[in-house]
């Protein structure tokens, strides 16, 4: 085997993470850019698996003399003897994997320590004291994460010495005390595992090394890499072992965390905090307060300046904002980590575009660097940071739609509506929301609901509607009858305040502040350049004027899905609904949707007038009849009585409609094969409409169609509408959404009939998966959990199943018509991960929630992007 | 244009049927045989089609010019003129397209009869009140059909002559009355249409064709296509035009029809009657008793030796059963017409094995003489043919599952068991039925249900029982409370007797006689015939040793689907079914899943033993829980008490496992991942059983799999139980039933872990047309209508979609595994269209109930036989 399998930071760079780790290639690729990073070398990713893969689970002999080399050399440069009686090489023991993975073995420091070099550390720092201190605290921290000797027995010892000595603080511990704390430690180890405490600092080294390598496959790290769906190819982690520095050796000495901008801004500020005569881990715990960064240009301006220009290399050299640790030696200044710097979106974007200002990246550059779902955050209100951090939820449900949202409790559409018609701003809290709500949705400031996944229907009518939503919340009770929810133990009334964050889930039980979004400056920058290189045109779900402008002002390039039923909702027309549904027969149905048609028209006239030319695809009904009939006996009589009919003849359709799978009931394009005059005063209310605003570009949409003859039956009627009103001027399309997957198989057939396809990939997804979204939630969860889909497939397109289906679709058809036009509308829309793929298969168009614009934008130029490479 | 228009009956043949039609193509057949037909020509379906493509509908002139010359030539052969005063010549003019289509024109006799050549016929027949009666006959005939004049009208004016004359017979008018109803004739067409009656013959001629031309497309014809699926290609009609014979000359005339074999018992005797001076609608029309045809032998034997040779002609000529038409004119025997005879199922298969021991055909070709669909009649208990007859039906609902029944009725499931352990007959009357009606559907002859339709619960469990079934009979009403079903105007109580014909859908107020079905002799050898040919292997849907052994008596070759969860709803065993569904934790559900474990082992064995080796498809546990769960308040209560557990937590588990969409939720092998211990159990149930019965062959079958991981999951489960009980050896193989359509979109990845894929149609139609089957009824007939779908996609696979994505499947799998094995189970394994396209796709094999294989093993047999062609 002539593999390698240790490298010295002097040999690897940047570009090796998969062999080095992510956090040693950084150190390598500091070294070689000569910034100064304490000597040592990274047992690599290889040795993990040589390791891995030996019968015995032991580090391979060929491993343990490359290391061993690797530490003469180390010895040399340093001109120190490990465990030397003297002056003893001490060295810090690090795992790091490709990516940053929580859960494996962390750090061992102070490596090297033993009986003997304990005195030669004490004698060259001249400090009893920190030499045992610092000897038995390497004895706790390899006794418990190297042996795997609960932690606690050390600080038992530790407390029992204190009280002995009746002390408070370990400070106060001398270096006797120390001393005979480190016995004690021994006598446990000995106890706890029947062994001495290991003496050979090499001992300690291939002990420590194998502890990191055994710590990538403890259930911490197992399940860290499930739940983060961790690819597979991410195997293994490496060690790094690098030469102690201390920042704690008085008042020269120190150490910081820095960024290299403003990771909450994004301002080009060196951002961090730092403390003189101390640890890293005294930055972090919080006991003593650390300075601003900029302080210690006033305490020491040259090294200030040292570290200032290390920054400036850092990030020239990175191209990124930086996270720097560096530690302070006796005046002498080192590098110990650097990295990607975690920020918030606005950061983000404000750095990007900065950069590409200051001749750091280019445009595209700048787009690629961008995680299109962190810029969600930009497009919703959310709640002040620092109140919000300072408030205890009462508990977390689904954050099923982002955003802040703060009213006082209602436990019904109607109320929501009065409410708001009121002024009042309220929170809509329900068990789970039906098309019923619709109009108490659309009033509430946002909506809690105890049941239901991320997918059920307040879930995705919010995300669409761009409001706050929480769902699924079962640590919720409601009562409805009393109305009553009670959460944490707090009983709230209608009328009392409560704040969602539907970004977190969380629910608070005051009233928090709200800040606006601001869609300008950096932003409006960032998205111009994401137009300048997406390929896919990106439309937007919206079936009102008022949506349709908020998408508008997203950048929307038109309308991908206008679902006509939910005009059909409005107290205004829902009778005259129901008066179609109940009719029992034709002419009477006609006379009901006579009564519909100039609603459908008004609203489709608000619709083309905010488009101002951009296409509008509009959808025909499409959900099930029932769904727009009362549910409850009091519902129902007052239907009945405001209908004039009885209120068994409500009953007995009711159950007529009743269907045992809805979802593959009779809805969509059937509901037209078998009513014919519902399609056509709607296309008589588009066609109207279209005649009646300046550019109007209708594209009607047939649900559901799964044969060519069904399409073909109602894009008859329509077009016999479009001559009878002589609309055929009109700059109109017809085509079809795909959504059951025969469409998919006979794409060719129905590509010759239709002018445009959309995928709706809910329903194709639920008919080629097999799941109801509505009852899925059982067990879906549990099937992402246990590898069985990588993502939930309503949220990410299910590439090798759904997305199959939809690379026939797209091949079948453009057989037929290379040009022909294809979208998708619907959930998966705005995800990221699902637009690329459709840029991949070659769509043409995406439509997603008006919030969600900006996000698929960035979204398709990334992809686009990424295709040139 | 060269084409042809016009055939003489020597210029055709019997293979020129899309040309000269079925009745025409074999009149031309029958003439170059030499047998005596009387002179004609056919003007051809290509005529019909010019006319149709003539802009204003009417006859091209060149077709005029040919039948004229055919005419002329017809004159010259019978030495007579048409329209001529001494002897006319007289045509009959008749409607034939290339299959036999009522709705259209049928026929007009005595064409050429005008105010002169009735005078020639007075006198070349010597009878003057019969020329009379054959031209006001004509008038009528031609004024009615080719006119389009009401022929009421004429009635009309023959009652009021009789009224006039004071007769009470037509017979009773003479020559002079029948003349003077000639003239009232002539007035009557003028008056209703503003013609004169055409008196020019040619004239006569060119208005007969164009009637029958234009009948093609009459509402009538166009209804019988659309209902019979006529296809595209059968596109016209022809038109015979015959010299007229007279069977009513006299006592040495004469007519009759016969088949050359017993249309009912299929024995090779001549069979049919005739009657002597007599027209065809005599036979016909039942007003003199027509005599058997054998007597013909002691009236003229030298007439019925020339008809017994034309019989043996035709029958060695078409090498079929032959319904053939003749006259006698004066003595002269003329054939008028030969066609296949329809028979019943028991006749087809006695002619067929008949004509191959009299070398008429061979084995290949008489097993492709036989309509599976035909021979279901063999496989069920039948009425007494006579009696049936002779009772009123009371309504009429679906003919869901064959065969008949008689019983006393009962309204639930409970009373059906009951009563059958009591050994009376019963039939199960229900609005629908829900698998809780399981065990009284067992226990019932036959069962009635008011709602639903072919495929519906009752439908589709009846039809696996092979148990009669009427199913959607809206006409009955149930009154479950008070107990009466309510019927063709009667009111019937528990314990009335009815009966049900499940092969047409009729209920009987009464007690039917019953014969049984007998699968022997002429049957047998059949099936061995079928067994030779076929390619796919037959196996059976069965869940039980009784049905296994029905299936294997029929010839089944093994278990192609065995569905575990019916064993679960035996009353011994459901109540620890609902212990494991109630269960809180695994534990609890271990211990109930312990109870049912020897049950299942018990029936495994049970089958196995019946196979003898033969292997069984066992698929594990599919349907959704909440199936097992009662549903009436009473019930839940029942078991509440029974299982010791509260009526509140039962309720709390239903309304956990409510589902909107249950045929896309929790259940098939989702419920294996989630609980693997009820597969565990399962397995080692099946396990056990295999080890004590000698050659037991288990093909384990994991349900509903759309991922290959949940498919491994499984898998693992079943392989960890097999080493456990040192089952290794057991010949078992482990496979996935295909009914998402992801399963289909990713076969490679299954195959590669898989033994076998068996297609389940009915959920894979489901989810990829997008068709609930309990739902679809209510807009899927209407959808067959407007001809969406050629035929219920439930019934006959749907090949466009559902089939691309079968075959899609099969080519993925065999790219991995070249020999994997493919079968199918479920409703379409029994329907013969069906059948030929999983031989076509190359499946290995194909399952269906018991008592459909027979029918499945006929259509397997036929499609090889039509792949070898």
């Amino acid at each position: 085997m002539s593999e390698k399998y240790v490298y010295g930071f002097e040999e690897g760079n940047a570009s090796m993470k998969t062999v080095l780790g992510g956090k040693g290639s950084n150190l390598c690729e500091m070294t070689s850019l000569g910034i100064p990073v304490p000597h040592g070398f990274i047992v690599s990713i290889y040795a993990c698996r040589a390791y891995y893969n030996k019968w015995d689970t032991t580090l391979p002999q060929e491993v343990i003399e490359e290391y061993h080399s690797h530490m003469a050399k180390l010895e040399n440069k340093m001109g120190k003897k490990f465990g030397d009686v003297d002056d003893p090489l001490l060295v810090s023991v690090r795992s790091g994997a490709a990516i940053s993975m929580p859960g494996m073995m962390d750090t061992v420091l102070n490596l090297g320590l033993n009986d003997n070099s304990v005195l030669g550390l004490a004698k060259k720092t001249e400090n009893e004291r920190f030499a045992w201190d610092s000897y038995r605290r390497f004895m706790q921290m390899f006794g418990n994460v190297v042996m795997d000797i609960d932690g606690a027995l050390f600080e038992k010892e530790l407390e029992a010495l204190k009280e002995e000595k009746n002390v408070e603080f370990d400070t106060d511990l001398d270096a006797n005390d120390l001393k005979s704390l480190v016995e004690k430690y021994k006598i446990l180890v000995d106890k706890e595992i029947g062994e001495q405490f290991p003496q050979d600092p090499f001992e300690q080294l291939r002990m420590g090394i194998e502890a990191v390598f055994s710590s990538w496959n403890n259930n911490r790290a197992i399940v860290y890499r499930k739940l983060n769906n961790v690819p597979k190819k991410i195997n293994g982690t490496a060690v790094n072992v690098q030469v102690m520095v201390y920042g704690n050796k008085g008042e020269t000495s120190g150490t910081g965390v820095c960024f290299t901008r403003d990771p909450s801004t994004g301002k080009n500020e060196f951002y961090g905090e730092y403390l003189m005569n101390a640890q890293g881990e005294d930055v972090v715990a919080g006991i003593r307060t650390p300075l601003p960064i900029s302080a210690l240009e006033n305490q020491n301006e040259t090294l200030y300046k040292e570290l200032v220009g290390y920054r400036d290399a850092l990030e020239k050299h990175y191209r990124d904002m930086q996270d720097i640790e560096f530690t302070i030696e006796e005046g002498k200044l080192y590098m110990l980590q650097t990295r990607s710097g975690k920020r918030t979106a606005a950061a983000s974007v404000q750095i990007a575009v900065d950069m590409v200002k200051e001749g750091l990246l280019t445009e595209k550059e700048a787009v690629l660097s961008i995680s299109p779902e962190q810029i969600d955050q930009l497009l919703h209100p959310q709640f002040d940071t620092k109140t919000e951090k300072e408030t205890k939820a009462l508990a977390t449900g689904l954050p099923a739609s982002p955003g802040a949202a703060v009213g006082s409790i209602v436990f019904n559409a109607q109320d929501a509506y009065d409410k708001n018609q009121n002024g009042e701003k309220v929170i809509l809290v329900r068990i789970e929301t039906s098309p019923e709500d619709l109009m108490g949705m659309d009033a509430a400031q946002g909506i809690l609901t105890t049941r239901g996944g991320m997918t059920s229907h307040a879930a995705v009518v919010a995300r669409g509607m761009g409001k706050c939503c929480i769902a699924g919340c079962g640590d919720a009770k409601i009562n409805e009858k009393n109305k009553t929810l009670t959460i944490g133990g707090k009983i709230f009334k209608e009328n009392d305040f409560i704040s969602l964050n539907g970004s977190s889930g969380k629910v608070y039980g005051v009233k928090l502040p709200v800040v606006e979004p601001e869609l300008i400056g950096h932003f409006e920058t960032l998205m111009n350049w994401a137009d300048k290189y997406k390929k896919l045109i990106i439309k937007t779900n919206s079936d009102t004027p008022e949506d349709t402008a908020t998408a508008m002002k997203f950048g929307a390039e038109g309308i991908g899905l206008c679902r006509t039923e939910h005009m059909f909702f409005e107290e205004s027309r829902i009778n005259a609904v129901r008066e179609m549904i109940l009719a029992e027969n034709k002419e009477d149905r006609v006379k009901a949707l006579n009564k519909i048609e100039p609603f459908q028209q008004t609203d489709f006239e608000g619709i083309f007038e905010v488009l101002k030319g951009k296409p509008a695809i509009i959808r025909l009904l499409d959900p099930p009849l029932h769904e727009f009939l009362p549910r409850e006996e009091k519902d129902i009589e007052k239907v009945a009585s405001e209908l004039r009919v009885s209120v068994d003849s409500i009953k007995q359709t009711i159950e007529d409609l009743h269907e045992f799978n809805p979802m593959l009931g009779f809805r969509g394009c059937r509901l037209a094969v078998i009513y014919p005059e519902i399609s056509e005063m709607q296309a008589r209310a588009i066609y109207k409409a279209a005649l009646n605003v300046k550019d109007a570009q209708p594209w009607i949409e047939i649900p559901l169609a799964g044969n060519v003859k069904e399409y073909t039956i109602i894009k008859e009627v329509i077009l016999r509408v479009a001559r009878e009103l002589n609309a055929e001027n009109v700059n109109f399309k017809i085509g079809t959404m795909i959504e059951v997957p025969r469409a998919s198989l006979t794409a060719d057939e129905l590509a010759k009939e239709c002018d445009f396809f959309s995928f709706g990939t809910n329903d194709l997804t639920q008919m080629a998966c097999g799941f109801s979204r509505d009852d899925a939630g059982k067990f879906l969860q549990l099937y992402v959990d246990k590898g069985i889909y990588d993502k939930d497939p309503f949220q990410t397109i299910d590439k090798a199943g759904v997305g199959k289906l939809m690379k026939m679709t797209v091949s079948l058809a453009r057989k037929v018509k290379p040009d022909f036009h294809i979208g998708i509308c619907g959930e998966h829309g705005g995800d990221p991960e699902s637009v690329e793929f459709c840029h991949e298969i070659g769509l043409d168009e995406v439509s997603c929630s008006p919030f969600r614009v900006p996000i698929a934008k960035l979204a398709a130029a990334q992809a686009a992007l990424k295709d040139e490479k």
